[in-house]
């Protein structure tokens, strides 16, 4: 066998080893606490599709890697518990690489108190290849869905929107970011803690993170619910640049969390929930339509262009 | 956008349509039996590494991907539940291979009443990209390990070794093969009702699968355990071929169970299991070591060879 070769094996079977250490084994065992439901949620994060290593720092990458499945626990008020990676790697990787993208991701693993509980490796023909497997679990009957709203419901949402996308549009015109200009999209913080006063307070009737854009992913939540909705554009919590509106409206990749509350409901709705602050954008209506209120007190149509817009990449 | 970016965009979109229907929300919600720990298996099935399309039918493809999970819940004695599919596609796929390969993968699926309950979809840079999630779930306390073996427990295991080797090589050099005339390589059995007939009669006391080799996989079980073994070479249920032993000891991808039984239990341990034959082919020992019985009686040293040999492709 050629050395290189010989090199590679060698270095999967080190990421392996530190992949199989919790296992051992062909599965995974895993113990679900009594009258919980197990969440499952799967995402890759592809070279050239997800990240660019000139791009992103390799902690990045491992962040960002579980920050999306993490996002997708927070999105149903679950709590994390697991993660599975299956992680490929082309031959001309520095090891270095490796142990920061790792780095990356253990760190953000111990903040939530996930365990990396499994996971496979193997030889990539092109680019680095990640799949993220977070396990969580949530009450029974506590899972907060997507198909919950209701017309009359209001709109919510944490943080701010379409900051991820701002810092790709300068990664695109070439310029250099330091990641601590643009944490959000380097290391996003998924919202765990808003997730689950969410659901512990019974406060939200559905919701989605904002993984796709708030157009594309509200358009699920009223496909789901069977609703419409009204956006006001003035209030979105934007960046303020040139295109700040359409940024905060179609952006993807801010994990930020979408939620609509029963109005019965909305007076105990904190301004912050676990510091993030929390605004109201809009509201559910009846009529199946996705409309965007405008400062000039006209409304428009809301197309959902979040993922056509990440596509292009 | 150019057209090509869109009709790949849609027929992804077909895709995740079809992957997400089970779900519609960011998590799956899954309720696992009461009394019962999960497990949970993740296997990359990666063109040009695991598979290439040239060799491997659409549907072989698709069903040796879900294959390589069912086969590890298989290994520790439980009961596969749901799956989730990570499928990234390249721009320059036929929408048929796509469609065979979800049938190969969804017939299999049917087959072990497996659900298939979710997964991501994503472009991908170069070859498609799969990677399977099983989650399944056994009896508490139930589960089969790789720890158990004890010194004096018999070793066994099932069906036929080394099958799936000589496909490959003959792969390898042009030969253009009929799936029919290796059905162990192109659509691999995985031995479910063996594994929950061994757990649920208390039979074995250690398992695995062969998916990287006997020589391999009987290390782990030995370094798991904290015992040695010896293999009876004469006795390995092989092909009949030149190379039939080192391909039974060392060759990948078989996916038969190899599993330790305690002498006072081994009178209960039936000729056939569901119909697949069991073969006695060697013992545990205190020693650690691994050892080969040659046909003149004499011993050599057993190494773990079958991953390293598969890495060479």
């Amino acid at each position: 066998m050629p050395l290189p070769e010989r090199q590679l094996i060698n270095r999967i079977r080190r990421t392996a080893d530190k992949l199989g250490a919790a296992i051992g084994d062909d599965c995974a065992v895993l113990d679900l606490p009594r009258g919980h439901k197990l969440l499952l949620t799967t995402d890759f994060s592809l070279e050239g599709i997800h990240f660019r290593r000139e791009w992103h720092p390799a902690d990045s990458v491992g962040h960002r890697c579980l920050a999306r499945g993490l996002s997708d626990i927070a999105a149903m008020g679950g709590i994390p518990r697991w993660a599975f990676l299956s992680l490929a790697l082309p031959g001309a990787l520095p090891q270095r690489w490796v142990d920061n993208f790792m780095s990356g991701l253990l760190k953000l693993a111990r903040q939530y108190n996930v365990e990396l509980a499994g996971g496979d490796t193997a030889q990539s023909p092109h680019g680095v290849l990640a799949d993220i497997v977070v396990a969580g679990s949530v009450a029974r009957g506590g899972a907060v869905m997507r198909s919950g709203a209701k017309p009359g419901d209001f709109l919510y949402v944490t943080g701010q929107l379409g900051v991820s996308v701002v810092a790709l549009q300068e990664l695109r015109a070439g310029k250099k970011l330091k990641p601590s200009r643009y944490p959000q999209h380097f290391y996003p913080d998924p919202r765990i803690a808003v997730g689950q006063f969410l659901r512990e307070h019974q406060l939200a009737s559905a919701m989605i993170d904002t993984s796709d854009g708030l157009s594309t992913d509200l358009k699920h939540v009223c496909d789901e619910s069977g609703v419409g909705a009204v956006v006001d554009q003035i209030v979105l919590p934007a960046l303020p640049s040139d295109e700040s509106f359409r940024h905060a409206l179609h952006g993807g990749e801010d994990y930020e969390l979408l939620f609509t509350v029963p109005p019965d409901r909305v007076r105990r709705l904190p301004e912050r929930i676990a510091g993030i602050p929390i605004t109201r954008i809009g509201g559910m209506t009846k009529d199946r339509q996705l409309k965007l209120w405008m400062p000039d007190g006209t409304t428009r149509p809301l197309k959902p262009e979040g993922w056509q817009h990440f596509a292009q990449r």
